[in-house]
């Protein structure tokens, strides 16, 4: 049985999907800074949050802390460069909305920056810290969500196919994008629901 | 200017991408359930967590307070329609095993049981809850992954193109799986590094 031939691979932080996400926010010097992590997803529907996890050595981490903000820029596919080198720089070396180009944007509602060319922004209040070990898990609670009108479907929300966000993957490090439509939640697997 | 376009959408739990995971527990009686989320991710690296978030009126919810442990198996897109019923069914009214011909599969390391059929399992003992609102957060240590050899990679990690997970989208409520390749992580970004 196939099953049964599953190879263990350890204690490992293997989940997949991960998102590649953009974290915006104001060092002490009021400089923007955008960050790029993985370690991260929804977390309440309300009040809506999302969790983002960061080291505390990251240039980004007191940035947080001390605004009580952070924003949340999604990438698009075409993004994938500019957003991989916002992982590996830190904003403590230099400038890198400077050095990809990019436009950082101040939110008219949280106190911090989001990337004006990535096609979807969640700006965040932050709501708490949660110590894990060698992440901490810092929870927004959303305050606005702004986006793109080319990346909106009929109903005005965001259409995946439109955004094109990035997929990362632990360990073997490679990006993709979404690919191939598998249809609506909560109506696929009505096929399995008893007959009544 | 594009980016002065964008279109406000409220408070809103509009993160893209998140991923369709299936948490396994075992309930009072001892009966395997499963129940699909879309709010979790990777939370920290050492110790490995990941984080997944359940309302309180969930079957699942006790039974993973009570054993302490829960598993995440991710669903291949073609397991897109059995994946889609543990979300709409619920554990208190039947067997969602039964219904859908998946295989609870007992862990060896944790008290908790996992899809069969799904190629990648992540074992979690659970390490703290965080309640936000509405869910409740479970940090969850993984223990052991555990995958099937087809979509191992060349180096014997889980190659998300042979993997396939699923791509639950908010609000539109749409399923993708990934698609195209645009690079290697920590690589591609390069292209922006001061020449030295």
């Amino acid at each position: 049985m196939e099953k049964l031939m599953k190879r263990s691979l350890g204690a490992k932080t293997l989940a997949q999907p991960a998102p590649l996400w953009i974290i915006g926010s104001y060092d002490e010097a009021g400089k923007p800074n955008a960050m790029a992590v993985a370690w991260g997803g929804i977390c309440c529907s309300q009040p809506p949050c999302v969790a983002v996890s960061l080291r505390e050595e990251r240039h980004s981490y007191a940035a947080i802390l001390n605004r009580r903000a952070f924003t949340i820029s999604v990438p698009s596919a075409r993004h994938a460069e500019q957003a991989d080198y916002l992982g590996i720089a830190s904003g403590k070396d230099g400038d890198k909305f400077a050095a990809t180009g990019l436009t950082p944007v101040r939110s008219d509602v949280v106190d911090a920056p989001y990337v004006g060319e990535f096609p979807l922004i969640l700006e965040c209040t932050l709501l708490r810290t949660v110590s894990l070990g060698m992440h901490i898990q810092f929870v927004g609670q959303v305050v606005d969500v702004k986006a793109d009108e080319d990346v909106l479907d009929a109903s005005g929300y965001p259409d995946s196919a439109k955004v094109r966000p990035i997929i990362f993957t632990p360990v073997t490090r490679t990006y993709h994008t979404v690919g191939d439509y598998l249809g609506q939640a909560f109506q696929i697997g009505q096929v399995f629901a008893p007959k009544s």
